[in-house]
């Protein structure tokens, strides 16, 4: 009955690719991924008219001042992004009324006839997390074993390496300019909680006490809440370390993944991925370049 | 009027330097910093008996389990700690209940009878801010202007110098193994917001709003709010930028700067400093040491 109705929907789209408005891809999006979003959900478009006729879409981590700037040299005005517009979780814009910062860039949506839908809680939600997924497969670890369903998927059993070894590794296949590790360097690792993006304080805790777990890469974490937690927990002799990527490292590949998807669900329609990029740099090695790919 | 008070107090603890007990010891520090602590403040005892006799003080930036050891073999017993003991701001317990790693920590402070009491809001809250006035101090910022005052005194002129040499100069007089930069290394920086810890959003976008203002200076900042931001003003070319020392290495010295108040406060009793340091390392440098000193 799904694959039937997925047929429908796409004979659907491919005879009327130049017909799709976004508020009906943004619809078609949404029922791809979990079935229902959670009460309260942050999947909802942060600027634009859903009657807009889609020309391209793009996903991103992020829908930086950037991302938007290439989108639109590349005639993508549907906007999916992972991640708030206006810098704060509900995409509140009480504080930045006035903001010179937020009015540029509302001003630039607007002027370019951009829809922005962010796309968050259900990708997370699905029986998959596809941005879990996303990261798995960039590093090549979908092959090993990490059981199916809402809970067990986040835990994975990779071949037996050391914290700094492990710290080494993926620095260098992810590019990643600010790596940051906690706990003894000559830790043996084996089980592996992986939470992308900033999953909290409870979660990052839960998935940490899972005895078998030695560490947790996470995207970000506040430094006094589960970074203090792992420093308390390796004084006390417990096996268990903490690896923070950064944010936007964690969850990109998950979004180019959703890109994947899309041009499967849209086939006669555009779909990028924008890559945001890594916003922070180190002294030692001086800033990436900022321009999205 | 004050200055009697202060005196007089002083006279009464030095005759009763092996008599001090910790609630009056707590009472006293309380009132030689803010006028009154907020509504709801996290100032309060999170662990142990006020009536213990002070045997010493510690103050720390954060008593982590090596902390509390390092206190231990001091013969210290009342800890002040800038940063909460149970890993979130408000130290509730009821998530940490059967964590083993808190379990192990609170049955350390009640073994060894020790009391924890925290100093957050207090001292941040005082005309001076004392945090930020021993982050000036240790910097050698204090001869910068800084107009006094709850507003004026996050501001600091400093003399011209580019983001790339200011983010070395700090990382490098502050040993920081993990500071993290956004914006444009050239940007030619003399107008400094410093925020020390982890003060949020609004204030950090507030004090980068100031037309003047060319960097913020935080301990943390979440990677999808303020450091979004940050990368959207620069690319709409506005000369701001944004260092992150670290939250330990921002608040430390002001710890440190505290044991040196409550030295002249209780001139009969043992008053250390104990360093938390850097729970974070990158994998090119490893870790440094993680004994408290």
């Amino acid at each position: 009955m799904r694959i039937l109705l997925t047929l429908l929907i796409l004979l659907s789209i491919s005879s009327r690719a130049q017909t799709l408005r976004a508020g009906e891809a943004i619809s078609l999006i949404q029922h791809s991924y979990a079935a229902m979003p959670p009460p309260n959900t942050v999947d909802t478009i942060k600027a634009g008219d859903p009657n807009t006729l889609v020309t391209g879409i793009a996903t991103t981590f992020l829908d930086t001042m950037e991302v938007l700037q290439e989108a639109v040299r590349r005639g993508d005005n549907l906007i999916i992004t992972h991640e708030p517009t206006f810098y704060n979780h509900i995409d509140d814009t009480k504080f930045f009324t006035n903001d010179p910062v937020y009015k540029e860039k509302l001003a630039f949506i607007e002027q370019h006839h951009l829809v922005v839908f962010r796309l968050h809680d259900e990708i997370h939600a699905d029986t998959t997390d596809h941005i879990l997924r996303g990261m798995y497969e960039e590093l090549g670890w979908d092959k090993y074993p990490h059981p199916p369903g809402p809970r067990g998927q986040y835990f994975v059993t990779i071949p037996q390496v050391t914290l700094a070894e492990l710290s080494r590794s993926l620095q260098s296949k992810l590019h990643i300019q600010t790596l940051r590790v906690e706990g003894d360097p000559n830790l043996s690792i084996s089980h592996v909680a992986f939470l992308p993006g900033s999953s909290g304080l409870e979660k990052q805790v839960f998935a940490l006490r899972q005895p078998a777990v030695e560490v947790l890469i996470a995207g970000e974490a506040s430094e006094w809440e589960t970074v203090e937690y792992v420093r308390d927990a390796v004084a006390q002799s417990r096996p268990k370390a903490l690896i923070l990527l950064g944010h936007e490292v964690s969850e990109e590949p998950g979004m180019e993944r959703c890109a994947k998807d899309l041009r499967e669900l849209f086939p006669g329609i555009r779909v990028d991925h924008i890559v945001a990029g890594q916003p922070l740099w180190n002294p030692e090695h001086g800033p990436v370049s900022n321009s999205p790919q």
